[in-house]
Formats: structure tokens, sequence, C-alpha cells
């Protein structure tokens, strides 16, 4: 066994199927987002960021930094230790606190990360009931797959947001037999919404437990910033709610919420809860800072639902095959990892717009795509330069409507032929 | 199914088996390190925290600090995205080159946690060489443990430390066979080191890769601050080299360094580093300051290294059962759970002293044991005020030496008994 030749041509392999991913090194700029700085080749360029998870720019927020570095001026820069080790600090405590409230769940627990957090709850949920049954939607993130696997338990997958095929499982299993649910609110990668009541519905019908992933609706939808559940009033009818500091709240890590009982039993069980460092003192305090600004302000939701609807009437109207969305997130499908790929670079080369291709296995392939955050700070004037850019991008690499024909375009019925007398509108 | 009842049960179940985790709230107070306020019923109290994993106290270090402030003023307080996707941000890239030097090695790679760099890498590895065996110490932390599982490896648990069980594995294995031997340098409950020239020799005698796990002596060890590997002059002989930026480095997050085409296989092929939000420009820069301090700095190394001599001497004087340590970590064993954490309570409460219990599953039943970490902090007055401190816990509680019959402590040659009349002076 050659293993530096093993791993180059593991390396090869990716390079050859056009999979290799290239990180942009990026400096973002405090106090004019999106706007950020690309090093490349000894040189360092101004860009514009429009992929950006920091869903409404409360990373460059002035409260926000400002109770970071309050915090880490006080307690230090790391927590020391894991949570039982000396490593619970206090900030942490009133972060946990403060997403019980949110969400408006008995208790709350904080991961280093979403992904931590969702394989740590759902594979130790799922291990501690006996001959648990997961029903998982199909398009699941990646970190819920791992939870499942790593359960050990019995799994089913349901078609997307299929809430018939759901019952039918539901209705195989039984009513005695210990079962959880397990899904998104938004589906980050074609932001659509599933069917939350109905899905709460058939758990209450056949006594399942629900676990609900709404990591990209947190800060954004509802009232208070509590996600699909809170906008639609249904927080109170799912078991547990998932979710992350690490987009719309600006920080780091990953969290759950849900009776006492239930968090207490993850905490107490989960291997990758009890053997890693808590989250440190001066991250928790941005993040708590972060929840309850938008718990009151309306400004930046508002705003971030304001511009994505533009971007999605102007893409449209330019003839751009945005795909169906029924949120903030504006994928545009290319079809094509490679064509994805090209027109990523020259949106940045040409452009100075930072948009990453989405490729398989993030996406099915034939579904490659751009995918694009408009957030409050995307203003009018971008939102039109962004248009003239795709647009030549488009044209220059021939990327034609006509080979457009993935599934998700397919469903679409928004797509308008691209008329390239309208680049310069 | 009752849910609420089945989790409410699991966790009167860890009551009953007195392992229920209790944890302390705490805030450190930067400039009187170990100094942390602690809250409980109501009350904060100042008390002196002897069980921090920020070893060198480098959490509240003011250049580190300083950078963390500097650069989430300049760059937000979150990465804002995946490494793929817009999160790559520059003082993240400029600690993995950091890192690779530190090592001497071709590349880098950070996690949001030592616990994931662990788990992903080994999972990763051993899933991409085909037909691996993993030889795997007994006494492998936790998130070592996962990643072997999780790789779907064939794996062989050598005893620990032994070379001669280690060698009659890798024989019965071949040359030819793909063989990965994953071990720690300091093994963190038990202080003790391991053997790593002799295993690197078999790992090229019978052709295996090599990954070390140096997070409890990265900082600590070697001339700037490389660990074990460092110290011994053996990094070069080791393939793949993991340490965190949470303990000595005091800040958060775990990492791998290697060579360029392992380490970008698992940067391309784990998805738990794929598909999880960058670190923090901000800690990824707390980080890099640290570690720049310590490559030249030896105070710190030093002071920890007299310190924890001293503990070890005084305690030891005084008849307290110290395990041995070839390390900066002082376990004092007691050998029975209920006692460790009353132990552990009275220390809290009476004397404003936190030592964590150290209970199962954290260390093998009978081991059970108060583990102190001295650092440069702990100055002389600290150590005669904790032995004053855990000779009247013994006393009070009447934990006898006599009692203390578990196999970690027979091994001991160093245990004296206990001289109450020590207790004052």
């Amino acid at each position: 066994m050659d293993y530096r030749r093993f791993f180059e041509d593991a390396i090869d392999q990716l390079h050859a199927e056009k999979r290799y991913r290239v990180f942009a090194n990026l400096e973002r700029i405090v106090g004019r987002f999106p706007r950020a700085l690309w090093r490349a080749n000894g040189t360092a360029r101004e860009i514009t960021v429009w992929c950006s998870n920091d869903y409404l720019g409360m990373g460059q927020h002035p409260d926000v930094i400002a109770a970071l570095c309050d915090a880490a001026g006080r307690l230090g820069s790391g927590a020391g230790g894991t949570r039982n080790i000396s490593g619970n600090n206090h900030p942490l405590v009133e972060l946990e606190a403060e997403l019980a409230d949110l969400h408006g769940k008995e208790a709350g627990l904080v991961f280093t990360s979403g992904f931590v957090s969702n394989e740590a709850a759902i594979s130790t949920i799922g291990k501690l009931l006996p001959d648990c049954l997961i029903l998982s939607d199909e398009l699941n993130h990646a970190s819920m797959i791992e939870g499942v696997r790593r359960s050990g338990a019995e799994k089913k997958i349901f078609r997307h947001n299929d809430v018939e095929h759901l019952e039918s499982l539901l209705k195989a299993a039984g009513r005695s037999r210990a079962k959880i649910i397990v899904f998104e609110s938004v589906y980050s990668m074609d932001g659509d919404i599933a069917p939350i009541e109905k899905i709460a519905d058939l758990a209450d019908e056949y006594n399942a437990m629900t676990y609900i992933d709404e990591v990209h609706a947190v800060g954004m939808y509802g009232e208070r910033g509590g996600g699909i559940t809170d906008r639609d009033g249904l927080a109170h009818r799912i078991d547990i709610i998932e979710g992350t500091l690490a987009k719309a709240f600006g920080a780091l890590g990953g969290y759950i919420t849900g009776s006492r009982s239930v968090i207490d039993a993850v905490r107490s069980y989960a291997p990758g809860f009890i053997f890693t460092t808590a989250l440190p003192p001066a991250i928790a305090a941005a993040a708590t800072t972060s929840i309850r600004h938008l718990k009151t302000s309306q400004e930046e939701r508002r705003l971030q639902q304001r511009q994505a609807q533009m971007a999605k009437d102007v893409l449209t109207a330019a003839g751009l095959p945005i795909m169906p969305s029924q949120t903030h997130i504006v994928p545009i499908l290319v079809g094509n990892p490679e064509l994805c790929k090209m027109a990523s670079d020259r949106l940045l080369d040409v452009h100075g717009i930072y948009i990453q291709p989405i490729n398989y296995p993030t996406v099915p392939r034939g579904t490659e795509r751009l995918r694009i955050t408009p957030t409050p700070f995307h203003d009018d004037a971008l939102v039109l330069e962004l248009r003239d850019a795709l647009l030549e991008v488009w044209n220059a690499l021939g990327i034609p409507l006509s080979e457009t024909s993935a599934p998700a375009l397919a469903q679409s019925d928004r797509v308008v032929p691209l008329v390239v007398s309208k680049a310069g509108g």
C-alpha cells in the first residue's frame, strides 16, 4: 500500500469528476456587508458576496460585536473545558434560557455546531427509545441523516413533504411503537417549506414525536424570529425544535429546545456533547444579543423578504431560470456541474460577484445551481447589478434555457425565455 | 409509548446510579485566572478553578483577547457560511498555515471541535483506504473511538501503550494491507505518555500509517509547543498529528496536520467538515496569536511544569493518593463515584475550590478521581491551600487510604499514609 499515492489518486479523481472544491479566501468587511476582500494569486480584490448564510447581516451588527468583545474581555477567549469540566460558562447558560424562551420550550441545549446538534440529538433519542422507528424526509440535511444512521434505529424515508406517504408509514408502524418524525421547516437548497401542521396532526394521531430542523428559518420568520413554527403558531405542537446560531444569528453553534426531560436526556447521554469543549462565552454572548435583537426588531426580516422578492422578480423577468422557492432562498438552475463552476468563476472574475456553485452531493446531479441569498443589505442597485452580471455570464457561456431540462426546473411555471436584449436594462 | 415519562425515567436512572451531572455555572475572571465567579442558588461566589483545560491560561492573555476583538471588529462575529460556501475566512487560512508550520507538515485543516476533528478524520481515512485495518489503543478518547466505529473499517484494540501487543497485531495483518495506528501522546485522565518512537518504528517496519492525538500536549511540550512529538523530535515520523485549539491555546476548535494529499482528502470527503459552518475569524485570530506566542515563549511551559511538580510533591507528601503521571496532569484517586462527588461538592462548598469529579464513563468504574490541572497561575500559595483543603475533605468524609484498592492506585508506589497532622502545614 502506497499511502501517499493513494490519497493523491483520491484527489485526482475529484478533479477528473470536476468535483474538486476550491474555497474562496474571503475577508468580510464590517460596516460594508455584503462586501468582502477576496484573495487569490497574491492579490486582494473587493467583491460582493451573494451566497452568505449570515442571512440578516447580524454578524456585523455593532451590538453583537460589542457583546462579543465585552464577554471576551471579561471572561476570556475560550471556555476552558467541556460543559461538565469547568467549561460551563454563564453566558452559555443565559443563551440556553434565551433559546428555550424563543421557541416557548422548557429547556435548550447548545452544541458547537448545527451539524453536531442534529447528529447528537437524533442519534441519542433514537438510541434511547426502545425499538424506535425514525421517519425521515428524503431531502433532510446530511447532519440529520448522520444522526438517523448513528442511532442504530430502524428508519423509513418518506417522500419529500409527502404527508400521505408519511401517514402510510405511521399507520404501518402502529400507535404503540416509539416513533420520531424528523424533518426541516425550510429546505435550504430549494427554499420550500414543510407542511408542519399536517405533520403535527399525524404525529398526534399516531403518537409519534416530532423533530424539526429550523436552521434556515430561525431569526428570519415569526414575530420573534422563532422560525416557521413561530410564524405559523405551531411551536407548541413540535417536540424538539433544532436551530443554528451560525446563520441568521451571525455567530457559531447549533442547539435543540424541548421539554426539560428530553433535553436533559440528550445532555446526559450524547457523547458528541459530553466530550467536547463548551462554546466560548464571547460567542454565546454574541448569539444572545443577536437573538434578543431579532425578538423585537422586524426591520431585518421585512427588508430581507423585500429584497428576496425583488431578486426573484427581477431575475425571472430577465429570463433567468429561477427555481420556485417559498422563502428568502433564490436558486438559479444550471443543471451541469462544469457550467455551474464556470458560471461561478466568471461571475467572480469578470463581475466581482461571489456565488458558490452548488454541485453534487449537496444537490442531486443534474440540478446543479447557483444559490442566491439576498439579505437586507443587498439593496436595489445590487440586485440590478446582479441581474446584468448573470445575463452576461449566461450569454458568454452559452447556457441556453433549452438545456435546462432538470426535474426541479420542469416543476417551475415561472421560467420565461432568456431575453439577452434586457441585459443592459 | 409515553415519551415524557420515558425520558423522565432515563434521567431518574442516572440519579439512582449517582451519575447525574450538574454543570457548575462559572464566570471566569480575566486578569485573575484561575479565579471565577460561581453561581448557585441565586448567589455568586468567587472560587478557584483547579480543573481547567485552559492549561496555560492563554484564554486570558491580553494579546489573544486583543486579536479576537480586532478580528471581530473588522470581519464580524461569525464566518457566515461553510468553508465551501462563503465561510472560508482569511484568518482561518492563516491559522491552518500556522498549524502546518507548528508540526512541520505540508498542510493543516481546522474543525469546529477536537471531537469532530478526530471523528471526521479517522472515519474518512479509514473509509477511503481499501480494506483498512485500524489499530487503536484501548484508552483512546471517545472521539477517536467514534471515528474508528464510523469508518466501517475492521479494528483491533491494542492494550494501552503495549508495543508488543501492537506488533503482534501488525504482524498478523501483514505489510501489504492498509493499516492505521491510532493513539494519543498524552492520555488525559492518567497523564501518561505513549511510546511514540517505538510505535513509529513498528509503523515503518509493517508499513502502517500513524495518527496521533496531541490535544493534551500541544502548546505545552516541545521547544515550539508542538507537543510530545516536538519535544522528542518525532513529528516527522507521524503521518497525521491531531490537536486542539480549545485547551492550551485557549480558544475553540480542533485540527489535523499532515501531507497535502491526506489533508486534502479529508477536506474533500468528510461530511462533518463539508457541511458545517466555518470557525469564526475572531476565534481563528485568537488561536493564531496564542500559537505564535507559544512558539517562542518558554515561560508558560516552564511555570506549568514547575507548579505541576510542586503539586505532585506537596500532595504526595501530605499522604494524598496521587496517581502516577508523567505530565502536568495530577489525578487523585477516590475510587468511588459517590465519595468522588461528595469530595468535589465539599471542596466547592467549604473551601471555594472547584475540581470536577471524574466518574464513569470518562474513567473505568472503581478509578473515580479528582483530576487536577495546575497551570502557571496556580502559585505556591494556591498549591498549599489546595493541600489543606483536600486533607480536610479526605478527613471529613472519612476517605481512608485503606479503601483505595483500585487497580490504578495499586500500581502506584508513591502513595504514603494520610497524616492529618500535616493539614495545617
